[in-house]
């Protein structure tokens, strides 16, 4: 059969960036300590295209997704990420044409959360991993890796809160007695949402969960999905006990890095995000931020 | 031309119910008492097909519709429930055919609200609406309508307030104290999304602006574009004064209907849902019901 | 401490028809002839509430459905609606104030499809499904369940395609040679989804797969992720071979039913709806209808 | 009142990037050539944040939204991106802490299409704009402005098209004969939806219109809502005589770019990405680019 791919492009012989398979849903089993996760995620797996050729055989994307993720449903793989890298490589090696391969993916994934042993239940966050591979001049590939997690907790509004202790402490005086210091006062509070994404390089590792566990100690409080009416007390207490602006969840979480992973290299890049759906708006309240390691370390207070 | 649509279908001879066009996107420019609202409408336009034809003469359907929602840029209709209403006449009268048309809309709404006439600004409501068209064995066609509002607010529970409440007893005993009577105490707050519909049958007629009144009406409090420091903690206050379940926003706005719309005959049913984004959980709260203004009437308290 | 939900309510005590939580996603284990399959779904699990209550105790359906839905992983169920019937009769036993409790469930679901056993790659589909509990007056409760399964495949429009043939023929007169009697010519085709419940009442079974399959051959072709070059063709060449309207979807699928599903009691109800997303225009074209089994059988030609 | 915001943060002295609102809907009156278009816009808008600052001002981004936007109720704005730049140096101005204000917007767009004056009517297409301005260090802000458009068309595949002639001509010998050479024959057809953004800087000015325009004619063919049935057959026909991968799309769009645009200056960069909703694959096909206008004179054969 006539290969029109191969043939040459009619107009605009021009290199494109990025030429692939989008909106690919797949079950991917991943083996973790605790258990076998089946993530459904969803694929883009792409390559570039050199100028002289037409198309890019893209049947061979869906065929390697198939190939390596769907054999995960007999041999689970490590992590989200490192399918990328897999299906990243393999992609190179069957377009001989391409000079670099980009994977991404995304997927629920669910943790036990729970306020005590007698009430945990499986809660629901997000990854989201890539991986870039690129042909080296000497043969082989280089591969860049990133990985990324969101949870869903909650904000109560340090800026309200305050306010409202002013208007209360003029209708009851007696909200003045030192005996009622510290007392937390009603403040809007709200679903946050945070991201939180490692480029990770060659070789770094990290453990999604302790991404998503960062991001819970941000947050003013966690959330629980079984909340009995003492517990469901104590996380509105909590939250606020520790109100935060989206600024205060950003940075909080960024400064917490350094700590809670001592072992990525200071050339790891990360992308934090966050957004409070604010109750007393229509509209969202949002942060972002992007710096390395490296420089969180060193901003870091010794 | 051959017209394939008029043909007999190849199988399965049976009355299909509803055959038409939807996801169809337009302007349509709406006469208010204030000023005329560009609305973005999404329509769906559909016929019933008699078992003897093979297919719907759909391009009718996408004429009739810009015959009728395009030519509002030079003169407006009434209302979004009266558009409907015209489309679905004049599907009547194009598919020979059909005994039946349905008509159905959803679009964003803004309304002019604020805390203070400095502090007002559009915010966003939704509309829906709808008609159904029936041909009349002695010709012309009865023509039902339906109209329906969405408005975000605010609720906080009054559950997790009591709680709190005890909670904070047990660690600052003062708040016994009479002077702080009626103290409101911090609870869980969040988005409420509360939906109200009226099937308004044919002649009954209602304004979309007193729907959303009566939704913001029964939610603990409103939300609002702009809130300086202190508006911001009146509408914290606000809410807190008035902690409410789903189940609270759903009957009390039930309730209010006969004092609020004393025009509408008893024949016009209601159906009302609301919707609580929980800061406390990743998973929502929610509430439905539906019950004819006669009902309510009878209900009501004298 | 004081239990807020059993008070009375303030204003409005209407009986409600439906309060509950919506929107919890949960791995749900399934064991299916071929292999335990994990369902990401997502939940809604609801009970009515008396008018002398103020709130539903809403932290039960959280629990009945962490002890349902998350101990599948460790012993699968034998399907979605079953999990939903479970769940449904738990709600009944824990809200004793309740008459009738209402689960919903909807999540992808992943067969394996391909043209030839060398191309099989796991494809996405959509299940639902549903259980209604209601309280019998002697004790216990009678469950009505339903099931939904929804797939893409593809349409071909026969009516452009008897257009293009006579613009076609204008140009090439040959083509009126007998010699090229039944060549499919040029249409439209586009991604068509299409969906079918059954509402099986109290004992009806039912697999999944098999309503899958059903919608599948309605359609003009089934649609395959890994598609080698001639399979590509042939996959074109079927659609156009069998050219269908959303109107021949439909009646096709519900003329097929009786045959495949001989063991489903007439008063099984049937819904469908068919979705073809024009590639000529930018909305879609749909059918729906709704009918018993037993109106399916007595119109079924002998 | 206490100022929250302007307190130290407690931890984590970082500077943030953006810190903003977003989700905010409007309505926003555009004076174009032929009429006023008053689109329902979504905007994010956000500024940077010191490091000794605990909060931003975000009640101010709400206000500026409102004065610039509101206000063109009365008096239309001139473009999309406009109202972008309008509020990004409005933001600056109320920052006094802030180097650096965001704006993004995005609205649905509509204009008449038709295959002939008498089958005219309102499609829809989507812009995309945005401003970022930059304090500078003499006073004064620098802004630089994109705007994007995205539209839906059809695509015809050129590769299906040669297997299909192939798979017809085993079939059917006939079809090799000269007199119908250039027959164009089945294949498989969809949506296609493209968008094109320009990075125009400070002072490039450029047409949505032109964009659209641009895009339109780079796929297989445009779409329209009114397509009587010789129409539909035309536009098919049209599709199938210009069959085209995404790749194509994208080539045949950027290569068109500098005759279409000639006044751009050579540093406007160009982003444009393109996605096909395949018929016979329930996933997308995509392809990306970027590039600057000086790449694409430079690239452009002579």
């Amino acid at each position: 059969m006539k290969d029109v791919h191969a043939m040459a492009p009619a107009r605009g012989q021009l290199t494109l960036r990025s030429v692939g398979v989008s909106g690919i849903r797949k079950p991917l089993a991943v083996q973790r300590t605790d258990r076998v996760h089946t993530l459904t995620a969803t694929f883009r797996a792409a390559v570039d295209l050199p100028s002289e050729r037409k198309g890019s055989d893209l049947s061979r994307n869906a065929e390697v997704l198939a190939e390596i993720v769907d054999r995960t449903a007999l041999q689970p793989v490590h992590s989200l990420e490192s399918a990328c890298a897999s299906i990243a490589r393999e992609l190179l090696q069957r377009h001989a044409y391409a000079t670099e391969a980009e994977v991404e993916a995304s997927a629920e994934y669910f943790l036990e959360r729970g306020v005590s042993d007698a009430k945990r239940s499986f809660e629901d966050f997000a990854l989201f991993a890539g991986a870039v591979a690129s042909r080296q001049a000497k043969g082989g590939a280089r591969v860049r890796r990133w990985i990324g997690a969101e949870a869903v907790g909650m904000t109560a509004c340090p800026c309200a809160m305050e306010t409202c202790r002013e208007l209360l402490l003029a209708e009851y005086p007696l909200l003045a007695d030192p005996r009622l210091g510290g007392l937390p006062v009603i403040s809007h509070n709200q679903r946050n949402r945070t991201r939180l994404v490692f480029e990770l390089g060659e070789d770094a590792e990290v453990e999604a969960d302790a991404m998503i566990a960062a991001i819970e100690a941000a947050q003013s409080s966690p959330t629980y999905a079984i909340l009995k009416r003492g517990d469901e007390g104590r996380v509105v207490l909590d939250a606020h006990r520790r109100p935060k602006f989206v600024e205060d969840v950003l940075r909080d979480l960024l400064a917490s890095l350094p700590e809670r992973f001592p072992d990525l290299p200071d050339s790891v890049r990360v992308r934090a995000s966050t957004s409070s759906e604010e109750s007393i708006h229509k509209y969202n309240v949002d942060a972002a931020h992007e710096v390395s390691f490296g420089e969180l370390r060193r901003a870091a207070p010794r």
